[in-house]
């Protein structure tokens, strides 16, 4: 694609370095602010460059905050005993939504995947073992997505923190809410009918 | 979709203020680029300020250039009397890759769309009257895309140089190249039955 203006091609390339955005998508966005008034540009502009460089990570769980500690570790109501672990900040904003879980979280920062080059040592694992270590912890929830990545990464923090023998438990999988049997994967359905629950304990749910 | 910062919050209620992207996809792109090196996202802002502050518009067609005049305008070979009428730089990109077109084009900026709010005055559409009033002029071609929209703007510039009676003319609409007759709109393939071209023509082409 060869672009009338070297100022056009530099924006419509950093903008298609951001995934999902191709170089079409990219023209498109950059285009739709040059209609725009000069303002949106700024106002874009300032509001990524201030977020890149002033965002905090809540030095307990490591997710994103606006304090060195965030709103959920700094709650007194929250059970501090209970880990749920998670892949990232959009997790906590899910579970949270649920209002389901009264304990904390810690924020892995991503799963391990060699394809994508990311080890164990680029995710906040060692903090997660060290909290298991201090004996204040009685129970780790795994909830990260039911991929062989998230598997994996399940399994690598398992196996650090199985001899310090607290609880460990991962979210249920089976078929969601509302769906229809013969559209579920066999895998699922299998796991579903495995862990199945007692049929008084789901209706109280 | 409640976000634990108000730094993440405006930086993506910024971003998601580009057309098709959503409050969702707006954080999966802000959290990219917080997963990436800070001078990533300077550059991507760099990259806007300077396209948006310091982006010429050709001061004969109006398309997007680095110069005063654009290259096509500028260029010697190209018959300055033949004017192709688009909506935007993007088109001026997809017709000279045809390598079809010998002319000059003049981006209007947009389509009259009352829905949109986009009236005769905010497109260049007196700058192109007046090109055809100077008498240089021996054809227009209307090259907007096939819609309402498309339509009434076209209409609109042809009752304005129509008393000047120099050649107007419009892209074909017709089955597009590998296209199967079974899948096309009747509209359109009635008017490719109307406008039907001798078979000798078609197969010099």
């Amino acid at each position: 694609m060869e672009l009338p203006s070297k100022l056009l091609e530099n924006a419509v390339n950093e903008m298609s370095q951001l995934p999902g955005i191709g170089k079409r998508t990219a023209l498109r966005l950059v285009l739709h602010l040059l209609k725009q008034p000069v303002e949106q540009t700024e106002e874009l502009t300032t509001a990524l460059e201030n977020m890149r460089k002033d965002i905090q990570f809540c030095k307990k769980c490591h997710t994103i905050s606006d304090a060195e500690v965030c709103i959920i570790c700094s709650n007194p109501a929250r059970d501090k005993s209970i880990i749920c672990v998670v892949e990232d900040v959009r997790d906590v904003m899910a579970i949270e939504n649920t209002n389901m879980f009264k304990g904390v979280y810690h924020v892995l920062g991503g799963k391990i995947s060699p394809i994508e080059g990311v080890g164990p040592s680029q995710l906040k694992i060692t903090s997660l073992v060290e909290k298991v270590k201090e004996g204040t912890i009685s129970e780790i929830i795994f909830a990260l997505s039911s991929t062989m990545e998230g598997d994996t990464t399940n399994f690598y923090i398992y196996k650090q923190i199985k001899e310090y023998q607290i609880k460990t438990s991962t979210i249920a999988r089976g078929i969601a809410v509302g769906d229809e049997l013969e559209y579920a994967d066999e895998v699922t359905l299998g796991r579903s009918l495995l862990n199945r629950i007692p049929f008084e304990t789901s209706i109280k749910q």
